[in-house]
């Protein structure tokens, strides 16, 4: 690139860093790629810390030592997330969501990339500070979500299937008990799709009794990977005997009637564990 | 948000273009948003512009009249996209890849965000000046791609299943034959997840004879929809009868051998129509 302006390299070190999520960057890169002293792009690093930090976007870290420089970790203040939490139950409570067994239609939410990735944030920025390695979710809905995370987080997406596919070699199967149906399913893995030893950030679009999550917890024995949290879009409360003890929820579906086609959606536990984060 | 200098604007106006692609965003918005005159934004957004063009992140367009303001269009420029697709090629030519049926595991690269967001720069970039509703494709393989082009796209991605799921309402169903195995198989599409009249861009990670594809063509129709364009990121060449004749492929698989464990990976044609999409 050609030696410019502080102007053209705040545009363009912004984009980078937006690029370049949780990776430590050297301050080395940036006076190599713009031609300009290492105090000057001090200068410009704190310039764009002022705005990420002041709007919300999230955090610089300055790293020190010989592998240091800086380090972007997206985040969302408590007050947005609070609105998109809000924004999430105007959409969902409504009643035309509600289908047979009191599910919600919420394909055209998770259908929505933008909106996922909104979403997406709020979980990165309650996981800002925790070494994570992986995402695993279950197809199909709760990969829009997990995207989200990975990309927020920089780490990359594992699918668990419900079937057996040929196209993806070996693979780990185990059988799990849906919490609602009662009824014994089998969920895989392909072998070569997690590293062992990985730590793993669960997520999935909807929680009822939580066995398909504790399906992919047994999994993870299996691939000897550890359980870093669980995110879910939507938790339903009122579950006698949940299988899951400890997640975030962005929401909670209260009360659903499909008989009346009443539907109650509140905040989830989200808001509080990211005023934690926060104060940490 | 306070009053602040061009400096800070300009970190704040390349966050805010990069969150909204294909966005029409006023002058009057981004005057109200830093207290700044129409004028000092005209010239904030030329020096945006600039880095934005010389470095080939995309382009700034310039909407004039009274809905008027800035749009920003993400693009790949050739080069780089050369050096990703040669990327792709080298990472996919490995023999190890190679599973039963000359199929190739592929998972740890569709399960890599940023290197989805990367692919689908590519589609986006040829498709930069087609009008565009939403992007469709097929689960499970299909969604880590089809998401990238919609978050660049900022459009919705509607997924095609192969079962038919409780949770996701009224569905439309048709058969198809699938190319290979010429075995007839179901795909289902929920009603709601995509509006009637819609103009998609149809997204795959893998087409061998097309069927699949061929499949979400016909499920178009139901939806008096209609197909702008297909991308997927490896196609198998040497197929007796290909079921689809029009579309872009990232790379090309043009042998291999489950026997002699050989591979051999191309360029596809995407070069090819990017170039000729700069030149329109």
């Amino acid at each position: 690139m050609k030696k410019i302006k502080r102007s053209g390299r705040l545009v363009d070190m912004t984009y980078f860093l937006l690029q370049h999520p949780h990776e430590v960057i050297s301050l080395t890169h940036f006076s190599e790629r713009y031609q300009s002293a290492k105090s000057s792009i001090s200068e410009d690093l704190v310039i764009v810390k002022d705005i990420f930090e002041e709007e919300g976007y999230g955090s610089l870290l300055t790293i020190s030592g010989a592998s240091g420089g800086v380090k972007f970790i997206p985040r969302i203040e408590s007050k947005q997330a609070g609105l998109l939490v809000d924004e999430v139950i105007d959409s969902l409570a409504v009643p035309e969501r509600i289908l047979p067994g009191g599910y919600l239609y919420m394909m055209d939410l998770l259908g929505d990339p933008t909106f996922m990735q909104r979403v997406g944030r709020v979980f990165a920025s309650i996981l800002a500070s925790e070494k994570i390695d992986a995402v695993l979710t279950v197809a199909t809905k709760g990969i829009p979500l997990a995207y989200a995370v990975g990309q927020q987080l920089n780490v990359p997406v594992s699918i668990v299937r419900r079937d057996h596919l040929v196209t993806e070699g070996s693979m780990v199967s185990i059988n799990y008990v849906s919490g609602s149906s009662k009824r014994i399913q089998t969920m895989t893995l392909a072998r070569r799709s997690l590293a062992p030893g990985s730590r793993v950030f669960i997520v999935d679009d909807f929680m009822k009794a939580g066995g398909t999550i504790r399906g992919m917890m047994d999994l993870l024995e299996e691939f000897q990977a550890e359980l870093v949290g669980i995110g879910v879009l939507v938790e339903t409360v009122g579950v006698e005997e949940r299988l899951v003890d400890e997640y975030m929820s962005i929401t909670r579906l209260s009360e659903v009637n499909v008989r009346d086609k009443s539907i109650k959606v509140e905040r989830g536990n989200v808001l509080d564990l990211l005023k934690e984060a926060e104060e940490e």
